[in-house]
């Protein structure tokens, strides 16, 4: 099984964030953390990494139907869309499945609500 | 499979909170990010929810050992402890296991170091 939705883009790593950006909000997902994980591992040991970012989604009313469902649940939220340079000029694009992530968490009102969320992010990325 | 380590803790949330930093500190992890998931619902959704809060805590060096060996796994990181209030000053911190969330991942690299990051997450809740 998958654990991600991915896509391969062309273009300026800054541009594509934006356009992610823009296609998360198309969806209902506000970006609510960011990190830096070259910068993170350039600070805390010294080695060099490719361009790598991971963004925090949040869809609100969805994580409120979720935490509802599944009081714990915050342990695998926001959920993570994922930009790397894997190129000169090219950036892969993967929006975490949390049908997959969350299939350790047995609980029949969060699977409603990881479906539909599944959906949407997989929306995302067929819309880059 | 439970996806979590919990325990329950007596004492203000501020200050839970700061022991659970300092904890995750011990174990090598810094928290890289933060979301008030009770102040995210009432701006977003004007709902009241109970004091809830999501740290991402990352340990540099086992995120990159991660990193090397599953190019994709960012979008299972950083590893998220949450507190929530369950009742006057008594708060729930629950790591997430990251042997259980990464189940699906596919990687016998991957599986090595998802091992060691739940047993320091683990003794950062028994610790506490």
């Amino acid at each position: 099984m998958a654990y991600h939705f991915s896509k391969i883009l062309s273009g300026r790593f800054e541009d594509i964030k934006e356009k992610v950006v823009e296609a998360l909000k198309e969806e209902g997902f506000g970006v609510i953390t960011e990190i830096d994980v070259q910068a993170t591992f350039k600070k805390k040991l010294d080695v060099d990494f490719r361009p790598y970012h991971i963004l925090g989604a949040c869809n609100p009313a969805f994580a409120y139907e979720a935490l509802k469902a599944e009081p714990h649940i915050g342990a695998m939220l926001p959920c993570n869309v994922v930009l790397q340079e894997i190129n000169h000029e090219q950036v892969e694009v993967s929006a975490v499945d949390p049908v997959s992530s969350m299939q350790a968490v047995k609980s029949e009102g969060l699977a409603e609500t990881a479906v539909k969320v599944q959906m949407k992010l997989r929306n995302v990325i067929e819309s880059l």
